[in-house]
């Protein structure tokens, strides 16, 4: 038979630290502490696979009765108390624990074994009767709630007449008797709420405890917490019933928490605070305010001197920064509990790295402390830790970054409030990309609607810009120049504070820091000014030791590129040539060439655009010099470069010698139902293949110009939203048309590839057939999740949230590939793929290649490369490290 | 050696009927006839791989010339004339001949051997010197048009030239003089044009004739024609080369055509016409009248004695009726061709049934000789015979059927012109479910943008209303209700007629007259006196015996689904309950619906709702007594109900006590980027459960109701744009807690399933998954055509148009199921679906269950049954047939 119960005490216990999974990290750090021969009080764990029996069967199982029983006959022996015994009673502290940390998801039981008998032994055996009662007072309030469901309130209620009625200012001056006479109002009141009596028997007493600790595992507050945090719901929660041991005997107790080196900087000191004669929950509560651990030297030498060497024997055995809980009862130390600590980014790098330069750990190691997604901290501005506000309203974090500035409400404004030098924040119902020159000029940007992939969020990130998105919670009036959020208004000049990494908007002009590392990125300081940089950087050398995967940006200016490189992007992964587009005089040809009446106007107006996007290609090509640079031909529907009426119409109009009916009938014409399944994509340079052969030409003039000049140029040329290997055979050849052409007329060669986004369902249901036109594959995942799911991510927001409140969906698509749907056509398109072109070179370049477990997924998938936005990258890198190592 | 020329004549022949593939439709036929005995002149074919060899290698092989050269030995011996011979010369006809009938598409030679020496054996042998002449002058210019690409109107220059200067008044007056010259005068311009001499070495000749023949094979019009018409590309034509008979060799010869059936009619008499002393053609040409057949026993008895006994002997061997060309040179009959004749559906349903009657074919050979898309034309009003104009415009055929009607641009105005007992034509620049009651009055619809899958063609399919759609040279103006074709305006109450089933638009009152089935159908005459409805019900019957497949319609009403079980249905695949709100008040509770503040607002208009929809769900279930009856929940995105602005909106707000301000509000809130992939489908019944709940309501409160009157009701309620399983399993447990809530309240059981549509990529991927929710998979193959392409039904116009006349795509994919890869996906889910619920019904309710090519895919994947329109229903019972009798 398996056993379900593991003793621990005087020096030997069943369990290890590796059990975590049956123990839960506490009981398993318990068991381990114990066998190390750290002062632990006894006790014992039922494992967390009975948890899940019970809430099947709704029942206790008789062999784990039994086995409590003797493991409780044990801890009796131990401890040397009896339970329920009225002289020398046994009392234990009942408390669950996950194998992974669920801070304050699960409830906790004191003092229990305490009844109308035991209280006085405790008396007795503390010779401190007011202490005795108080500890049985706060054991039936905390039973009475947590097992029997009395409101906790109605119990605060009746202490509070308490103390009214016996004249007590707090509930420490409430004498011993008033304690006893109010444990018996208590009492009366359970059976009144509940109709049945306070449990008398300790047994009764344990078992209610245990199958509440059960029963917690299906609270609102824990599935959502397991949801959130990506935790499985079968893993059951453990149940450790541990002697008591008690903090507030006298001055010569005591509890406190601590660190074994600091949790926000990582430094290497022994951080933590304690109270004499105090229980636990005293130091959580803040009524009285803990001392500084150091001072524990003072007021308990002895202990102190034990817990010192305690600490540091905890950290060098688990190998990491242990988060410490202790009582010393009477002059003698125990330890309650031992956990790896939460840090701060800054910290978990100095502690990782300071421990491989100590032999504690491996650089591998260290690459396995550090979560990706944690990195966003270190190379971001936050608000200043000194600055305190309540947010008026929490969006979507679009982008990470903390920034201020004043209101605007239109992005002409911004430009020209931003050019005056004003810090602006733009404020959008939503973006599009008319407004992409707003966005440039703002600090920052904050829209009511769109979710974490709509058009402000993708710029921004690109940029590396804050933005919250989807805040539904604001009404904006274009017209007003406003905003309001419940009764707060906000006009245009006022100050807002955004924190991109967390969605919350505050009013006024919060202090932020700037991210050491990105001031080095920046240029601002040196390496070695910046010790955070540093360390930065010899992780990610580490991590990129250890990783398969590539990692390239999506970068569409020299400037992007420049940044990506610095961020360690091997390539570019996904240039997109419309965003060339939105610049100065480059909209207004755009513009006749969409307004252009046959091929020859469009030829014409081409014909202007040519040289800008050669000249950008040429300083992406410098910028990438030796590594490959992706180029996405045009994707989207012509009419998002046309403006929707106002006085921008008829500028337009007059500058295209066109009626303003006549531009009506133009934009009218290429209004769509559904511009996400339009005419976009390669759909445009098969109707058009003018434009194909006018970007092809740059690219390849650009090439052949940047070449000369000693730059090393690994042109891909992609083809956006294929559905059928027609649609690339028939532009492949207007590119290697266009190569011809150039290479001949220029009279050098330059090695260029051609490949194709996987990005519509039909692509990768027949990735056979298209692999043998496609020299790469990218899958464009943004819409693939979105033809997948049949799912606008522009339009999600009204539904999206209520199917992640509800579990109808784990994770935002749009965030975490969908592997099981999404993903399953991806897999099929890799092996499709490669069956039809062995070693075809595989990536993605949607916003999914930033996210670590999407990462992982890719890895997994045998993919060449990922690619992000550049600030992503140190977060992909690191994500593949991590990948790899796992695999 | 695979042999490559097969010959024929004096009575046997290399080939026979069964070499199609190889000889194509006219050679393999030719050799038939030959072995039967029938008189045809001596030849030889070329196999069509020979086509596709000289197209792959651009020259002749020599092992073919070896054959060719032995071929024409053996003719000039069964001929008894020798090729170049100048006394008594061998002429021949060189003709293309694919393996399905391409009429018109390739080039036709005849005359070949004629030359300066040539010409005089023949004049001698005719003993007419201008028939040798003429035919000479029509053999250079024939040949140097088709195979020396000097262009016809300049030989046309020449020969009028010659008439003026000759004055002669046409051509048959020319002398055999001038004639001659004017060869001389053709041979100056064949060598003036293309730099080279008229070849007179009638080999040189017959070999430029054959490659003209295969390069025939990639002319535009050719390879467009087998694009239209499904037909492979690879196939390659055959050429016939055959001894020339002429039927202008005087008053005892002659030529003509005929069909062994009447061809309009079916009835069972020889048909054809005929001309004496003439080539054939003459008779194509026009410029002679030619006689009816019967005439030709008194003008040339011994051959037409010949031709009725060899008509029907053809007739009984291919044991289908025939279409054939002789020609009789000097009282000698010759035929030149025979194939299956081309016949209206009513005349093909005629022959069928006749010829079973006869004891020619089977029921099945009757049942596989009716094309199922032919049944449109019995099922439908056309113009009438009578008529004859020219149509204004061409749009797509979105739904058959001929009708007349004044034009109006305004559902409101057609309304209330119907509702004066006028007949009306709704023109609009695309329909939407506002202009519902526009359509329900109207006798047809024509719009200028919208593809084959439209609002306009899906709801006037589903009525059987003739609809002509995306009719792009219409320019409509709404404000002055007129539109504008070319230099043509039709304003309001001008007359239109509309073919549905080409897409034609005329100008006027044409003539139209009504489909006897359908006479038979809506009771207006009885079954015994309409011999076509009874000949229609004989086939569908045994149709019916063949098929495995079930046929369902989607209908929406009571009314609809009693016309549907007319048809045939035996269930209805899919009732779309949103058709149901925008009658009358219903729309105005819908609307209170949207608007509410609340779920408390929402459920008040909601209970409004419940008995409407009851009421049709009843009617529904007693018109489908005994047949299933699959009514999917409410799907279209909200704001489908709500007005856009204008006077509705005013009337609106006021009716619902907004201010139009709110109303608008409310409007712009629910406005989506990309309706099709927003918050429509159960994505509105999770967010509001209270629909959902309403909906189910309202079924189960129907089925137990009709059951109770005796009814066999069988509902089956689908939950549509289902993406993952928790979507289903959430809507399953709100439908069966309404059922119970329903059943018990009311105490009657009700046997129901609960299934889900398939029409999003993810379903089908997740399908395994799915099932353990599922009674049964409906696949909606229009939205999975849509996101499975990335491709917008309503956006498609501006490019798909390119892609099909490109031969990008093979087929419109929303007309005809795409295998590749939407088929892919839905043999996946099948697949997965019966591993998880072995057994799982499975059924197709897009358009495509009408479409025979996607009917024959839904047999093959192991579909239980189809649903379609009404009227597509017998074309899929067809069409089930005919999957059937394949495999």
């Amino acid at each position: 038979m398996q056993r379900s119960v593991y003793s621990f005490g005087n020096g030997r216990a069943d369990g290890t630290r590796d059990m975590k999974t049956k123990l839960g990290g506490k009981g398993a750090n318990l068991a381990e502490m114990t066998n190390l021969g750290v002062p632990v009080p006894p006790g014992f764990t039922i494992a967390a696979d009975q948890c899940m029996a019970y809430l099947a069967d709704r029942q206790v199982a008789d062999a784990l009765r039994e086995e409590v029983a003797a493991a409780l006959s044990q801890l009796e022996e131990a401890s040397g108390k009896r339970f329920g015994d009225a002289a020398n009673p046994l009392l234990v502290s009942v408390r669950s624990g996950a194998a992974v940390s669920m801070p304050g998801m699960m409830e906790t039981i004191l003092n229990l074994g305490l009844n109308d008998h035991t209280v006085a032994g405790l008396a007795a055996a503390s010779s401190n009767p007011r202490f005795a009662w108080d500890s049985y007072r706060r054991f039936v309030q905390m039973y009475g709630d947590v097992v029997m469901g009395v409101p906790i309130h109605r119990f605060e209620q009746l202490l509070a007449t308490k103390r009214l009625v016996t004249g007590a200012a707090s509930d420490a001056e409430l004498s011993a008797e008033a304690l006893q006479s109010l444990v018996g109002e208590y009492h009366q009141l359970v059976h009144a709420v509940t109709g049945r009596d306070f449990p008398h028997d300790p047994q009764v007493q344990l078992w209610g405890a245990i199958e509440a600790v059960w029963q917690s595992w299906t609270l609102k507050k824990a599935v959502d917490y397991r949801r959130v945090n990506g935790i499985a719901h079968d893993l059951g929660t453990a149940v450790n019933i541990v002697a008591m041991v008690f903090g507030n005997m006298g001055d010569d107790s005591g509890t406190g928490v601590a660190f074994t080196r600091d949790p926000s900087t990582g430094e290497h000191r022994f951080y933590g605070e304690f109270l004499v004669n105090a229980q636990g929950e005293d130091v959580v509560a803040g009524i009285r305010t803990p001392l500084p651990i150091e001072e524990m030297a003072q007021r308990l030498p002895g202990a102190y001197e034990q817990l010192l060497e305690t600490q540091h024997r905890l950290e060098h055995h688990f190998r990491d920064m242990q988060d410490i809980e202790f009582t010393v009862e009477r002059g003698k130390l125990y330890l309650l509990q031992t956990r790896t600590g939460k840090r701060t980014t800054a910290a978990a790098l100095r502690i990782a790295l300071d421990m491989v330069d100590e032999g504690l750990i491996t650089p591998r190691d260290a690459v396995r402390r550090i979560q990706p997604a944690q990195l966003d901290q270190v190379l971001h501005r936050v608000i200043a830790a000194t600055a305190h506000a309540t947010p008026i309203a929490v969006g979507l974090p679009a982008s990470p970054g903390a920034a201020s500035g004043m209101a605007v409400f239109d992005p002409d404004v911004a430009e020209q409030r931003a050019q005056r030098g004003e810090q602006v924040v733009l404020v959008r119902e939503e973006t599009t990309p008319e407004d992409f020159h707003g966005i440039v000029a703002a600090r920052a940007v904050l829209t009511a609607r769109g979710g974490m992939t709509s058009h402000a969020a993708v710029v921004a990130r690109g940029m590396g810009k804050c933005a919250i998105v989807g805040c539904t919670a604001l009404e904006i009036s274009h017209e007003q120049r406003s905003m309001k959020v419940g009764d707060v208004t906000v006009t245009e000049g006022e100050w807002l504070t955004l924190d991109g990494g967390t969605g919350r908007v505050f009013l006024g002009d919060l202090p932020t820091q700037p991210s050491e590392v990105m001031r080095v990125i920046n240029g601002a300081v040196a390496p070695e000014d910046a010790p955070s940089y540093q360390r930065f950087h010899r992780l990610m050398a580490w991590a990129d030791a250890d990783r398969r995967l590539r990692v390239r940006a999506n970068a569409d200016t020299p400037r992007d590129a420049r940044v990506a490189r610095n961020f360690g992007a091997e390539g570019i992964g996904l240039c997109r040539t419309e965003h060339m587009f939105f610049e100065g005089d480059r909209i207004t040809a755009m513009r006749e060439m969409i307004v252009a009446r046959d091929e020859g106007g469009r030829r014409r107006a081409l014909e202007k655009l040519l040289p800008m996007q050669r000249a950008d290609f040429e300083g992406i090509f410098q910028a990438m010099d030796g590594l490959p640079v992706t180029i996405r031909l045009l994707d989207p529907p012509l009419h998002e470069f046309l403006p929707h009426g106002g006085e921008e119409s008829s500028l337009l109009a007059a500058s295209l010698g066109l009626s303003r009916q006549e531009l009506q009938r133009v934009v009218s014409a290429l209004r769509e139902t559904n511009p996400m399944l339009g005419h976009r994509g390669c759909r445009l340079g098969i109707v058009y293949p003018e434009i194909t052969e006018m970007q092809a030409r740059a690219i390849f003039e650009a090439a052949v110009r940047a070449q000369r000049r000693g730059i090393d140029v690994q042109p891909e040329i992609m083809v956006p939203l294929v559905s059928d290997v027609s649609e690339l055979r028939h532009q492949r050849a207007i590119i290697e048309r266009a190569a011809e052409q150039v290479m001949g007329v220029m009279g050098d060669q330059v090695q260029y590839l051609v490949g194709t986004m996987i990005e519509l369902p039909r692509a990768a249901l027949t990735a056979d057939e298209i692999a043998a036109e496609a020299d790469f594959f990218s899958f464009g995942t943004n819409d693939l999740t979105q033809t997948t799911f049949g799912l606008s991510r522009d339009d999600a927001g009204r539904f999206l949230p209520h199917y992640l409140d509800r579990g109808l969906l784990p994770d935002d698509p749009f965030q975490v590939l969908d592997t099981k749907g999404v993903g399953k056509l991806i897999r099929l398109a890799v092996r499709d793929g490669r069956d039809t072109t062995p070693g075809l070179k595989v990536g993605i370049c949607g916003e999914h290649g930033g996210d670590p477990r999407s990462v992982t997924f890719c890895h997994q998938s045998g993919f060449d490369y990922v690619s992000c936005s550049p600030f992503r990258v140190p977060v992909a890198r690191l994500a593949a490290a991590h990948a790899a190592l796992a695999s």
